[in-house]
């Protein structure tokens, strides 16, 4: 950590400082310029509240040269994680297709998209049970009985599932029908959450919230690591941005980022990111050039009849043939779909 | 409603949109242009998905022509709300003056600093028992320990207390020792808790998420409106930007706009807005100028000791300053703080 | 165009508003709803500024269902538009490599990267005279000698050159060396200069504006267009972002959605949309996977010498091994670099 | 300047650093922390390119401790500037009331219009001759008929009068017939234009552009302060947001920002900032409110006949009470309008 001081600190600021870092056993190296004078912090940072030295007289910045995460970290473990989810695995070479409807609307419904989904080669079936509404007027999940149905879905199909959690009363009946959590952009930083979804036992994507940095989506992730949950996986869905022609603003060189700074896996999801089932295909080809581990896309046989986000579910038809696209792209960056 | 159609829609595509509104006990009203057909519907919009509608084929766009939240809405309650906390008015003329450490942190520390922000003119004390941090390493609140010294402050002192809560677990406890909640900007999305708080009958701020559009915060407004708790407060406390200069950004046309929208009051929050002491006073009275019913500043004794968000505290002198210029600033709009 | 009126509207100011559509030369539709009447408008609505029919009271909203550009839509022409510089052909599955210094700095280190980026499959060559520099005490290019310099480049290694126009009164000379010219972002809405682009007879790479929507790119274009200038050639290179991480925010979804739009030929540059030399790779992977027309890289052969931008380019080995990729990448998608 | 090295940095790369360093006649004080090696740089910083030292191998980040702006600073310069256009003063305490319709339409009407501001209390008048549009096919402005229409309204009403520039070619003129120029927030990194306004002995307004930080728009008041005009007045305009409800994102925390940075005087926009008459007194109040030097607010008798910009144009009485609680928001702040 560097702590850059204003151009008129006294001597008693800079002792002030020095002491402070003293206090915490690391050493403090002061440094004079002929405009300004710098504090150069030896040791492990991680453990100083930068905001706390902002806050002393004299001090004018305080730069971080090593991240505030530390599982998250590459540097904590160089290779890539492999996640294992049933029979799927994710990292390390091996791709995620994690496809299905938005949310669980009928037996009927969920074993018709299941069997499509599988059989076009999606290796992890989505389906939300409990869903996080903008409007407290709209249809906000089956609960329990969405969940039994996934679980049939998942059984009869051979394939793992996965299904949001967003309220941590509900996580043990979760882990109990799905073989994977996700928590959604809106809880990315709902720390109550992901300190629970820590202490589960249940692999979880984490998907990034529409304000937050890549470095807030390693500190959620840390949130859940720090509890034990080794298991995560990452999830590039769209932030916030200003052009209304796509529903949010795909941070493609995000996924490229994470890569150089994290261990854990990341996927992208194209459906949330674009919010048009016509620009879902081209997106899902990027995502897997750009290095992603993985794409989730709702798939759907009815979006008009779909009771949350039909606009952004592709059709069965078109979802057998981006995924045929997808693992020729894969293939030229030697990786492919468990 | 106003549904466009593609200029390739076909008449089975037409009607196949018309039955629906038809289901729906609206009528559609068909007008084709040169260019373009579209379809008016005639009903309570309220009740309808426009997701929904936009994924039937053929349809290009759907336009709403009336809000989707409805308890929020100045048309549903023409005048403006006054929310009573102890008894401080918000609203109607009535302005809030929140003031506060970040952190309960000592018996001590909150005592001195409730008795200087009160002194200087505060109507509300704050302090924070349960933190949301986006590092698991950071300081995370005192829990039930810090509500007790707030509550003794509070009584001391003779003023109603709000604090933070992250936790629809904690909501009892909280509800036990404060008069009045606040939901933070990280869990401005969390309906889950949203729900709970509506339940409550206790008066609540309700701050806005950092990529939170109005309407964004109109309808979380409206989960806890729709849950029958009446006092809700919304407050501006600075939204995602592109400029590093102030550490979020401070979004004051939205207070604006919010009074034309709503009835419910609006306070601002410059201190977490801006992250940084010196832009506080002057980003308070414009708060004031452009129309809210309340401001919320951190005020901390020790600025450089405190346990979280030091660095966008005011001294209690400048406090004190602050809050006589704010009066002015309140004359002149012929408000005045309760 | 949908005219949405308020609720309070009267018949004086619908007639306003009808009378204002017929003096245009078109039909007005009124569509009265239970709560709000519309009027929709029939006849070509690009003759009409949205703007002046909002400013009429009574006016809540207007939507446009037609583009406000023309001669850039799909619609006008259904067909890629193929744009020739040279022998290098760009669109309808031709792609352009973009690639050479940031700004021509000397004959020497010209020669020398044109003759690595060529060998390595470089089909256009660029390099900046005139620098638009956000410094006004940093280098602002070699001008006329630079171009000079350029040109010889071109000429020894057979590849056309294309390099940036800032200023009107410099075209003349600027189309006298070069095979393309470069609007860049900072001028994307210098509207003088699109004009006089527009009368030249050289074809024009015009990269998007940090700030600009997709919209608001393809009205530039349309200035271009306008004048009759027909070879144009879009450039995604970031928009402005919260994140630092990445230089600006690299907008692949934009890409595609462009393509959906428009006929002309869409190329993305991930050196100053990453500035990052680690991602620029991932990235360009990335935009011809999300269906990109051509991809622009700086190259330098000694970046920490560079007079600009020197963090953002390529090394010719790395360029060379990304190139490589870059063609197994295209060839799954059935294009080739010409 | 600090340079932070990366952690598995050679001692052939610190030198390599170091030595470029003292080639710039400046000195390089290595400190060797537990985790990074970093560089002081003592000397005048404003002479290197922070990009190029980026770009040694070796380094993973550059951190600046002064401004890279130096005639804008408040360092250089602590006392406020006031610009004089005509008998008008801005700054030091002293308030510009900027008004006047967007586009100069004609003699009658800029007639009434300058009149009725006038006697409200403006004590700047501006009209656009040359317009900006975003579509090619928009009214354009009426060019030096235009500039002579608003001459001859300055004169009979004594007011000076303020019109925008869009090509240096158009400099000579317009300085003929207008007291002061303004650059557009399209423009502000138009640096050719910068320069040329630089040269010109006129007072400028320089308006930020929407995706441009703080520091961008000081180093384009650098460009033209370098050039020898010192009479750069400041305009916040409002920048790209995410939320549609007002055209742009009002940024009044940067007006106090700059305040903080810079002598130069700083004036609000709100007619371009938010697109919206209702929302236009507020954010003027709130504009004075946060320390701005002046106010910039279009004003229009017949808005729904104008020819741009109607929509966010105060009518003539609007204008008149919104100047005189203006004049009450001043006064709390010890400011008068000259």
């Amino acid at each position: 950590m560097i702590i850059i001081l204003k151009s008129e600190t006294t001597e008693d600021q800079i002792t002030a400082v020095t002491e402070h870092i003293a206090s915490l056993d690391m050493k403090a190296h002061v440094s004079r310029g002929t405009f300004r004078t710098i504090v150069g912090v030896i040791g492990d940072e991680a453990c100083i509240d930068s905001d706390q030295i902002k806050s002393f007289p004299g001090v004018s910045d305080v730069v971080r040269v090593l991240p505030p995460y530390k599982l998250a970290s590459l540097e904590a473990h160089p290779q890539p994680s492999v996640v294992k989810v049933g029979s799927t695995k994710i990292g390390g070479g091996n791709l995620a297709m994690v496809a299905g409807p938005c949310s669980i609307e009928s037996e009927d419904r969920m074993d018709s998209i299941a069997n499509s989904v599988k059989s076009s080669g999606a290796n992890i079936l989505r389906g939300g049970a409990y869903k996080p509404r903008t409007s407290p007027y709209s249809f906000q999940g089956m609960g329990v009985d969405g969940l039994k149905i996934l679980r049939a879905a998942g059984d009869k199909y051979d394939i793992p599932v996965v299904t949001e959690v967003t309220d941590a009363r509900n996580l043990e009946v979760i882990c109990e029908y799905a073989d994977m959590l996700q928590v959604g952009a809106r809880n990315m930083q709902n720390f109550v959450l992901l300190t629970e979804v820590g202490k589960a036992n249940t692999p979880v994507i984490l998907k990034r919230g529409m304000s937050a940095t890549v470095q807030d989506l390693l500190m959620s992730a840390e949130y859940i690591l720090a509890q034990g949950n080794q298991n995560v996986v990452l999830c590039e869905r769209g932030i916030k941005g200003f052009d209304s022609i796509t529903r949010n603003l795909y941070d493609i060189a995000a996924v490229a980022a994470l890569k150089t700074l994290t261990h854990l896996p990341v996927i992208v999801d194209p459906s949330h990111a674009t919010g048009r089932p016509d620009l879902i295909p081209p997106c899902a080809y990027a995502g897997i050039a750009a290095g992603a581990d993985g794409v989730h896309i709702e798939v759907h046989d009815c979006p008009e009849k779909a009771l949350s986000d039909g606009p952004q579910a592709l059709l069965p038809p078109q979802f057998q043939e981006t995924f045929q696209q997808l693992e020729k792209v894969a293939k030229v960056f030697g990786k492919s779909f468990s």
